[in-house]
């Protein structure tokens, strides 16, 4: 499938202003994996599809995590924010057929992160806290932070997210712990 | 064993603001046990000894841990403060005799907390923050809070710490999370 058939697909699927996210993140990943030695072509595919699912009804989610025997943790039950980020994978690698791992991995940790990421999960992860189109508090910081170095951006984005969630009242993904405490240790 | 044998040994064993620090959390949980049904001589026991290793060398407990068979997760070897924990259940269990499991996952349990803590480990875990000697910022908040609701202090308690943690950017253990994301869910 070419770019401009991906582009297609995301445009049926998606609203108009998580289509131009979704631009913003190839875009940005595709810059950070040319900056940091990693598979633009890979990064940008990623990150064009990260959020395939974002704008999907509950049923479409559910349906897949039952079609491919996913179940859910309880964190992850309650916490529907998450579900795009797993759904999203099943349908990029068994409705469009994408069988490269990194780029399926990168998909599936891009909200939550984990511990042990690879270099393209890492810039997707990253891209989508620092493309183009978004503006939140920090965003300026971590934009500096992310062409200064991955890992010091990879820590700042982790207690970020973390903090943020629990001044939410929200509950933390383990996986987004693992993450935080490896750069810790 | 009295409580008068238990504080000599205490008197021994602790420096004396660490000591007084006992004395504190012992009256503090006692009266939370009162005041939210629990069981008073147990929570004021559990308050006593819950930091009876905190001043030994790193060599008592590395020993306790290797005598009982204990082995630290990555997250537990690299943080120090929360071997006391570990050791100090292990010291009151086979060298002071106490088999009161109530007592023991409550002095195992005080630094981190758990998910599905007993009424005694909520007691202590909050005794130890709002005793008579703390002084760090919102005690205040949290003696309001833990005279209001339990749930609404472990709430408040378990939050402030991981952020307490992200900020001096230390890793959060596990067990701190799954208590964490209990009372969101």
């Amino acid at each position: 499938m070419t770019i401009e058939e991906y582009k297609q697909i995301l445009r049926m699927r998606l609203k108009p202003d998580r289509y131009e996210h979704s631009l913003c993140v190839a875009d940005e990943a595709k810059r950070l994996a040319l900056k940091y030695g990693g598979d633009a072509d890979k990064c940008y595919l990623a990150g064009l599809l990260h959020d395939i699912t974002k704008n999907s009804p509950r049923e479409e989610h559910l349906q897949l995590f039952s079609d491919f025997g996913i179940i859910l943790s309880s964190v992850e039950s309650n916490a529907i924010k998450l579900w795009h980020a797993m759904s999203g994978t099943l349908f990029v690698e068994h409705k469009l057929g994408i069988t490269d791992k990194e780029i399926l991995t990168a998909i599936r940790y891009h909200t939550t992160a984990r511990a042990s990421m690879t270099l393209t999960d890492k810039i997707l992860y990253l891209a989508d806290f620092t493309s183009a189109d978004r503006d939140y508090d920090d965003v300026d910081v971590m934009r500096g932070l992310v062409d200064e170095s991955l890992e010091a951006a990879l820590r700042y984005a982790l207690s970020y997210s973390i903090v943020d969630l629990i001044n939410k009242g929200k509950p933390i993904h383990p996986d987004t712990l693992e993450a935080y405490n490896e750069i810790c240790l």
